[in-house]
């Protein structure tokens, strides 16, 4: 049968990997896929550079764009960004009825909706599984494997170097920025770490979730972003004496408020999976009205689990078996209101750093009765180095409207020292 | 669009929530499927039973096997049983072009190459996602996927009542047969529990993901199969304090030393994510050799995530995204010889159950030096009620032929009572 022809665009780490996975597992790639997967032609920036592949047997283009007026049946993007060259050869290649596979979760959450239009109206094929969760196959989780089901709730660890950071504290009982340096230096976080710690990264992929959870138009505008800069070695402490882990995570709720999507650092029972997830791993849990709780988990950036699922993509592609990106029309997608986060209910973390005086706990119950926020525990430990005192508060099941209104009632508070912290508890 | 036509056959548990999942997520299906999914015909043995569900709206067959000529585009067997009514269904629904989604994994265990094979030549779909692991999309996933990579190793807890009975076992220190009693009386067990307890149901599931994970033929008749009767408390209690637990572990390998396949009551280390896995919830692991490894978790069984993924296999049917059941065409599933159990090297874990006397000790030590098994950890305990004394013993890696050989040297032995225990170290 006839092979499919790839033309591959940008040859980073994901870029030499694709082509090391269609190298080393060429025959069974074959046998699963009906046929060969061959690639065609390669562009990147640097001719030059060594990769470790033997490029010499692809057509190599200088002009990126070109790819999308080549031989090729797909083009894999792998250039990244959200918009320029990526999204120029995205919207050529779809245009040009080749199909599209690509690891650009910025792009999709930007651009997703008008590109899988374009597919659909082209015909081809439009595939993201690297984008979202490194190898994990949950796009098709999501879109094939729980399509029988109303999602109510996706939610998951979706950034593997927050996660690296956040569970290398919890093991050694450091401090932030001491665990962001060595993660630098290991090569588990960027030089500016910022799209990772900060959420953005997270975001990307919670909003592509949620559309195929949902059936909803992308919304990465609506996602509230918070990331785990704030976090303390000693609120790692503090959940773990109260049976949490601290874990950054995106939530993505559908219901009858509307549409819900948060990126924020979550105190998770010690009794969840995603508690013993650990390291750069990634896992995603949905859950469905009549599968219940399904959850995904592995391995969820770096070069072989990247490639390996942008290989699964062509192979699909090579199969014949791909539809919508979004399982559905793009024109079927609802657009779905944004939720009023503030109307949540739910279990608050609250941490304090407090001057050592009288009547700084008193303060602060006042301001949780006042705003009538329960609460369920209260840690407050000795005294710090600088003499200041750290007051940690698990609350009742409350409104999230009201724990902001007990943090606003002690803002500017004299025995506050520097910003509250405020995490939600995963329930 | 024209609905898809399917015929249900079989009113049982995950029949009725067939039902129900197509009647309760109706309108989101057909969006998902691109067209409706229409129940038209139904067939079960007892017409007058009260399944909760109107029956009225489809046409009824007293006879299973007309459902095979009737005008469904798609027959669902969910009779059951290895041969009989379902397999005779089963090949008439395929020769006739239709497609064919079974939950029957007796049935494929035993007749899923023929039946492959018939799919294939008439074109027709055959999946089956609800055949293992309930509603975790995982035959999905190694299929399609993990199916950029060559998996060396595929393994989980397959089977939800044994694993309710051994975390049961595990979070109250009870003994097996009352746990089992209480299993049964709760529905997470059968009135006859061998197929589950004795390994038999798990097996059926490990040689279809065997197949799909290799791509090999099923080889249902070479899985190495033992159950979980001979489990102790105490053998959870001393695997515990050395920071193991014990699950009833699926593992099949494809190597250069052939097909290994094994269903067997393991240890496995707590900071492994199946240590974690509790209830009638399933997990397979998949280790793809660029995608790392891979955890899919979830029910296992019942009404709602067994129809979930019967339905899941609906709407790829109703999309058109159906290729050979096995990934492969079945002509090109290699045929693997069975590898030879005794070659594999592996942590072990021994209990013996002794009389308390002067020597004992000496003799089991004796037997392991004897056959070149390495003692790494021992524990006796105290005497039992009876007088008797538990022995346990981890072992350092080593050839399970040499674990054997020890065992060997043991038998007959007047300081035993009752049969050694044995165990494999999940490594």
């Amino acid at each position: 049968m006839t092979a499919l022809r790839v033309a591959l665009a940008g040859l980073g780490t994901v870029g030499g990997g694709v082509i090391r996975v269609l190298d080393a597992n060429r025959e069974l790639i074959a046998r699963r896929a009906g046929r060969p997967i061959e690639i065609v032609a390669v562009s990147a920036r640097d001719r030059s550079k060594d990769r470790g592949v033997d490029l010499s047997r692809f057509a190599w283009e200088d002009d990126t764009q070109a790819l999308a007026r080549s031989e090729a049946d797909v083009v894999i993007e792998l250039v990244g960004g959200a918009d320029g060259p990526a999204l120029a050869l995205a919207r050529a290649t779809l245009a040009a009825g080749k199909g599209l596979v690509t690891a650009n979760k910025a792009m999709l959450a930007h651009h997703g909706l008008e590109l899988a239009d374009a597919a659909e109206r082209a015909g081809a094929a439009l595939k993201f599984e690297a984008a979202v969760a490194g190898g994990i196959p949950v796009i098709k989780g999501l879109r094939e494997g729980a399509a029988a089901n109303e999602i109510a709730r996706v939610y998951g660890i979706l950034n593997g170097t927050c996660n690296f950071i956040l569970s290398k504290m919890e093991a050694e009982g450091r401090d932030f920025a001491e665990v962001l340096a060595e993660a630098q230096t290991l090569g588990y976080a960027e030089a500016d770490p910022s799209f990772d710690i900060d959420g953005v990264d997270a975001a990307h992929k919670l909003s592509i979730l949620a559309s195929l959870a949902f059936g909803t138009r992308p919304a990465f505008g609506a996602v509230a972003i918070s990331g785990i800069r704030a976090v303390l070695a000693a609120d790692v402490a503090e959940a773990r004496a109260l049976g949490y882990r601290i874990r950054l995570l995106g939530v993505a709720e559908a219901g009858a408020d509307g549409l819900f999507q948060r990126v924020h650092a979550h105190l998770v029972p010690e009794n969840h999976p995603l508690a013993h997830v650990t390291g750069a791993t990634n896992a995603v849990v949905a859950e469905g009205n009549f599968v219940g709780r399904l959850l995904f988990q592995g391995a969820g950036a770096g070069e072989g689990p990247t490639a390996s699922a942008v290989v699964a993509d062509l192979i699909d592609i090579a199969r014949g078996e791909f539809g919508p990106p979004y399982a559905m029309p793009s024109h079927a997608l609802a657009a779905m209101e944004a939720a009023d986060g503030g109307k949540r209910r739910g279990r608050a973390y609250l941490r304090f750093t407090v001057a050592d005086r009288v009547g700084v706990l008193a303060e602060i119950a006042a301001a949780m009765r006042d705003a009538g926020v329960s609460i369920e525990g209260l840690i407050q430990r000795g005294a710090n180095p600088d003499g200041s005192v750290l007051v940690a508060i698990v609350t009742h099941e409350v409104a999230e409207s009201s724990v902001a209104a007990a943090l606003e009632r002690l803002r500017g508070s004299q025995s506050l020292i520097g910003q509250p912290m405020w995490m939600h508890i995963l329930g």
